[in-house]
């Protein structure tokens, strides 16, 4: 009995020894070299802006082989994805009675346009869909205004998917009633009157009006003042949609020592949306997972299996990047021993979610090494990220649990700059991510295949490309 | 002794019973009738943003006339001041090299228009004046961007005083140097990518440049790409000025019961800037200073002296509404015991800040009966309120002290909006001022007469009208 407790001991001693010794090289290379932070300013102050179809988003897929060779990773190259280029053009939006006052708005994407001269109505207000349905006629010719409780600040995804729902479906169900536009409250947190932008869809059936997101405040206002009576305003939305063009993801890998047609995949987004150089959404994830696979490639032994990164195009609007790779990997999914998706910005890690229960307990070995920073805490997600979600029951899908206190502040917004990315922040999650790949990659049992939940967010139909841009679209 | 003693002690409890009579109908109508709120929400949602010289100011101005006749002030008028009239018009500036971005912008008032097809040029970054003299012919043809330390969040006008050195002074000084343009670091904290307006001045004998203000993170963006190479930035601002035009100070009074001609000026401005409806900067001050008013009307017994109401026009573009009180009332301003304006939000009071350390001691036997609700600690000010400045060295003065700890958040900004006030705070701060000017305008002594020292704020040319835009200008 005492033998057994020592050999017992003795053995658990080796194997943290062992852990230990690689992840030490992995956390003392992504802590001390500043590399993560260096590609995300890269992405961000040198590329700039990356919506879908843009020359940004160009000249993004260059910049990512260009940085994952300099990297060190193997195999680097691009696969080819059809993206929608909608083009956002000019935003106005004024209430013009009882006041003139302006309102700060973003047409969402794909948003047919107004016309130049715009529309001028008045508005309806309605907290979500129940309420519209109730205004039967009562939206006709009006300007429905979404007013659904605000999100909360927090460390959930799940406030989100309730504003993202209005967000989503609100031009379909406000067009079935007769509604000339709509206007949702900006999915996101903070009190500096900054709309956020983000996906909706249209429905072939339904007609298509015009939408987009007024910032918090001004949804306040109107709410207030139609408390008082009726509510003019007065929207232009000019955005266009010049069709599909060709554009890529981008993946490279550092192949594994045994087995290295098994791989852990490493997912961020490289496209952006286009008020803001995307830092946070997703600069800050693609910089986690390409110096994750540096500091691995560097550590001297490459785990069994391969760990490929993939930057997926067109996350924001269709996730037909995402599409692309499950459809052109398909033969390989079932080699696929783990995917990790990093597109919840740069928050500081406290450990990982990992979709289904069985899975948990394989992670919480492998992320010991993390908890003198916090980041050792494994708990069972309901989803791991958007551009997993065409893998959904083919590939076992884990994510990096972030602290997420400021970043629906950002999200989407102008503000989603490079000065919102800390780098301790950033390096803390660029070692938690390689310690988890590493030993994931070389662990010698598997995690469990599990469908994601997705609760909240509404999918895409899965592995089509989007021909048109009517089907939902959806977003982290 | 014993006898002398209960003496003092009955003196004590019956001049606290009394003040405590008087205090406890104040606090419990500004803090149990929510009408600070109201009017606060009428001026900013109802009234809407009310830059000097604008439909919205004139409309501002008949408000509140009506609205303190609705309150039961007397002596309700009107009195003559001209004001600037200078129309923002566009603002869009966009890096062009090496990269793309736009930038988020500000015209600063009253900046001259760069025309419709703007300036571009390449840029310099200096954090002030000492680094911009040391570039010497290195300013010329270029677009001067001032990066001085960001403001830090905190109590203090100093930060602020500070910022407003560069952004008033800024055009001035680079126009002397060659310099194209100028741009400034927002005067404010926060990142969420707001540019701050406010006001700037020019100098007869210098070039007039357009001058404006860039959102924090793009000056940061600005300082990181130079340390690369160099940045070209397109400018465009199409601001107009539009002469002067006729606009008023709105005067409503509390007469006194017994020294009617010895007056208590509780100031706030009326003028907005026109970015949003001006919640924070003034209308929580009107509301403040109107609802304060009110309540002393309504306690039953007016003080001894009057309490008089001074809403004034044009803080923001040049204090002509504060200069033509102090010249219309320059023969009465021997009567004016005390002048306190309310115009730093309305952030939870702390107490009052005394110009002079001999008046301290009066306020803090005055605001005892505020302890309770924190706002009874009392110290020496260097300065009280930008309106009461032509009266600086005329009038003892005093301001509330309060909260700033997101004050300059949402100053000057399109985010200064109805939502960022508290109705709590509001009505403690409406407390504080009642039991305060209440005390002043019924007390045996007077305070001393101390001339604040302004620091950090550079103040306009003493009681002259702005019959240009090119004297300097100031702003709280």
């Amino acid at each position: 009995m005492k033998l057994v407790s020592l050999v017992l001991v003795f053995g658990a001693v080796t194997a943290y020894a062992d852990a230990g010794a690689v992840s030490d090289r992995l956390m003392g290379a992504a802590m001390s070299e500043g590399r993560a932070y260096q590609l995300a300013q890269s992405l961000t102050d040198g590329v700039g802006p990356r919506p879908s179809g843009s020359e940004g988003a160009a000249r993004a897929v260059k910049w990512a082989v260009a940085e994952m060779r300099a990297l060190g990773l193997k195999n680097v190259h691009t696969e080819p994805v059809r993206v929608p280029h909608w083009i956002r053009g000019a935003a106005e939006a004024e209430v013009v009675a009882p006041a003139r006052q302006t309102l700060r708005v973003v047409a969402l994407g794909p948003s047919v346009p107004t016309g130049a001269d715009g529309i001028t109505a008045d508005v309806v207000v309605v907290k979500g869909f129940d309420e519209l349905k109730a205004l039967g006629d009562g939206a006709r010719g009006k300007i429905v205004v979404f007013d659904p409780p605000a999100m909360r600040r927090g460390k959930s995804f799940d406030e989100y998917g309730r504003a993202v729902a209005v967000r989503g479906g609100g031009a379909v169900a406000a067009a079935k009633q007769g509604a000339v536009a709509v206007l949702v409250r900006s999915a996101g947190t903070g009190a500096y009157r900054l709309p956020h932008t983000g996906a909706m869809h249209y429905d072939d059936a339904t007609a298509k009006i015009p939408a987009a997101a007024l910032a918090a405040e001004d949804v306040d206002l109107l709410a207030r003042l139609s408390g008082h009576g009726h509510v003019r305003v007065h929207l232009v939305l000019t955005p266009k949609f010049d069709g599909e063009v060709e554009s890529a993801n981008v993946i490279g890998e550092v192949p594994g020592r045994e087995r290295a047609n098994e791989v852990v995949l490493l997912g961020a987004h490289l496209d952006s949306w286009d008020l803001a150089t995307g830092a946070i959404d997703d600069a800050a994830g693609c910089a986690i997972v390409m110096d994750a696979a540096r500091v691995i490639a560097a550590s001297g032994r490459a785990p069994k299996r391969t760990v490929r990164v993939v930057l997926f195009m067109n996350e924001e609007m269709g996730l037909s990047g995402a599409r692309a790779y499950a459809q052109a990997h398909q033969k390989e999914l079932g080699k696929h021993v783990a995917a990790l998706e990093v597109d919840s910005g740069e928050g500081r890690p406290a450990g990982f979610g990992v979709v289904g229960a069985a899975g948990v307990a394989l992670v919480k070995k492998i992320a010991a090494p993390l908890a003198t920073i916090g980041a050792a805490t494994v708990t069972e997600a309901s989803e791991a990220g958007a551009d997993l979600s065409p893998m959904g029951g083919k590939v076992a899908q884990l994510s990096i649990d972030q602290d997420l206190t400021n970043y629906f502040d950002w999200h989407h917004t102008a503000a989603d700059t490079f000065d919102k990315i800390d780098p301790m922040d950033l390096a803390l999650n660029t070692a938690a991510v390689a310690v988890v790949a590493y030993g994931l990659a070389d662990a010698g049992e598997t995690l469990p295949v599990v469908a994601p939940l997705r609760h909240g967010m509404p999918l895409p139909a899965p592995s089509t490309q989007p021909a048109t841009m009517s089907q939902p679209a959806t977003t982290r």
